[in-house]
């Protein structure tokens, strides 16, 4: 199989717990198969799953990990089956490039629900189809490097009217809230909560403000106060703030939790209405403490779990985001302070989304 | 105002944790007012709420406490604005007398969740109305006595076709279970998992199978297993065996557990298909562990909580035990063998509901 020498920054296993999480490798990428497309990476956003990811927090990462799957770029070269995209398209991968496609949610465009025997295919950290079986398997790698090669029905078309700089995040940040939202019906008039204001909370706000709702912030960081409310908050509460968020119980008919470290999500449950869903995105973990059945039975209240969202769901958002001019609020930065980034993110210290600025790798020696 | 001197059995505080739960007291029932029935007390279930209120599990119990909210009897005096019910009707009550009657839950017709200032008034262990705030306010009794009074619009009719004896649990045990089915939508062909098998569990079961689904039990007990199949279940899991409850992982549309103490529900959220609903009744607690959303948003599940059923689904369900010739079974006893019963109630030994005959308190000396 031809191959491609490509620029990334990765993180070898070697690296973990080091002052430099990621730092500079070469990876290979094959050449486009019939019914993919190679595409030449200019913008990546940095996802906290991606700090998670090289931290080994859910004790499943494959190394070498190059991370990044907030991917926007041109088409530079096309497979001969491809009827989608020519190149030169202005084009975006999130966070799947493959799935089974043979199973009942694939067959229904869920593919982030892929009961295949692999799941689907993660744009890092999985391992490499056609054969997920064969004995030299290969890591995928994501969007910390200079190109990458994507089957074309997991490739999205970006909008000419968003600023392809701002557009990486909705290809996480934005899906991971938007699906959910939509799953769960939220509509004009309705009250929804958001907790944590970070990448992912604070596109939440404004998806749910453009579908019409009354939207509430629930921070622990008072600095964020003000954001919000630029962002399009009704109503911002500090969690900390006993006496506010007793206030607010009963208040709302969804909420999506966004915090990505686990927290005692007890504290939220109970600003949901009768028959309120919760919905947690951000932590693939167990909470801080048990729930309380008392709170979820008293008032018929659903807990529920989202993950990602559908390809026609990424599609959808990046419209959606274009059609009433939203866009995630970015920091560009050059991939030689990414790791900057990523101590900045542990401190919640970014507004909202840092966004590497690929050109940085491509001039590098 | 006038009032008769009426025989029950209850709690009082200086009880607590001696071998006799509940003993023989003496209580008022006020005469009926003009939209109440006085209903002559002729068989009361047993509950393992009782058993939880007796003991002050949820550090809420009004003594003297007088526990029962399983009744059927038949009315002895009708207040002078009684319409629906004539003296010699056979009725029931449940686990309400009254709420507040103009909060939105109200007036959607699911007092169970009265959002008014005392929430629902509760057949035992409420405060009485009209005036929750006065200073000498008195408890509500239950059962667990030879008569009672209600307001008619939360009394029930027990059909014709139903044994009144057997009856009685369904105006708990058999609401609290049709409700959460009723209100998430199981229906013909859906496969349904019941976890626990004990009084709400074994009602669980006739419902859901007469609804058409296909049932699972998973229970603790092996010695259980045998009433499951009798039961109509179709499978039985025993949740000790890892093996099968693996095999089960991904299987079921709906799971109704109604385990009534604090346990690890992780090990059943696993047996929920995508998009599938756990719906906990029963504990009233913490679980106890932390919920891992991993394995809740991996495939976008929910886990929720219900609490007992409307006044017209209890009225519903008694109505389709009697069309479908479906009832609780249970083991009559005498009101004297009733702390052996609860005794019996915590070493599950119990098939599958005591329900006391209450000539045996009225011919008491």
């Amino acid at each position: 199989m031809e191959a491609t020498k490509t620029k990334a920054y990765g993180a070898s296993r070697s690296l973990i717990n080091s002052f430099n999480m990621v730092s500079r490798m070469n990876i290979e990428r094959e050449k486009p198969k019939a019914d993919e497309v190679e595409i030449d990476i200019l913008y990546c956003g940095v996802c906290h799953s991606d700090l998670h990811q090289i931290k080994n927090d859910w004790g499943n990462t494959l190394y070498p990990c190059v991370p990044g799957h907030e991917i926007v770029g041109k088409v530079s070269a096309v497979g001969l089956g491809v009827t989608k995209y020519n190149v030169g398209d202005t084009v975006g991968v999130g966070c799947m490039i493959d799935s089974c496609g043979k199973c009942a949610s694939c067959q229904e465009g869920v593919e982030q629900y892929c009961e295949g025997p692999s799941s689907f295919l993660a744009t890092y950290n999985g391992y490499q189809h056609p054969n997920p079986l064969e004995f030299n398997k290969k890591n995928t790698f994501g969007g910390f490097s200079t190109s990458i090669v994507v089957k074309e029905s997991f490739v999205l078309r970006i909008p000419d009217k968003l600023d392809i700089k701002a557009a990486a995040p909705i290809l996480c940040a934005g899906v991971t809230t938007y699906s959910p939202m939509k799953h769960w019906g939220v509509k004009a008039g309705d009250k929804v909560g958001v907790v944590g204001l970070g990448g992912l909370g604070h596109m939440a706000v404004q998806l749910a403000k453009a579908m019409g709702a009354e939207v509430t912030v629930i921070t622990s960081t008072e600095a964020k106060t003000g954001a919000a409310e630029a962002l399009g908050a009704h109503q911002v509460i500090l969690s900390s703030d006993i006496k506010a968020m007793n206030a607010a119980e009963l208040s709302l008919d969804f909420i999506l939790s966004t915090i990505p470290d686990p927290y005692d999500i007890n504290e939220y449950i109970k600003l949901l209405k009768r028959d309120g869903s919760l919905v947690v995105v951000g932590v693939l973990a167990p909470f801080s403490k048990a729930t309380n059945n008392m709170e979820v039975a008293l008032h018929r209240r659903s807990v529920a779990g989202s993950l990602i969202g559908s390809i026609q769901e990424t599609q959808e958002v990046l419209d959606f985001c274009a059609e009433h001019n939203l866009a995630p609020e970015i920091e560009l930065i050059p991939i030689q302070a990414v790791n900057q980034a990523f101590e900045r993110m542990e401190k919640e210290d970014v507004r909202f989304r840092f966004v590497i600025d690929m050109q940085t790798l491509k001039s590098e020696a």
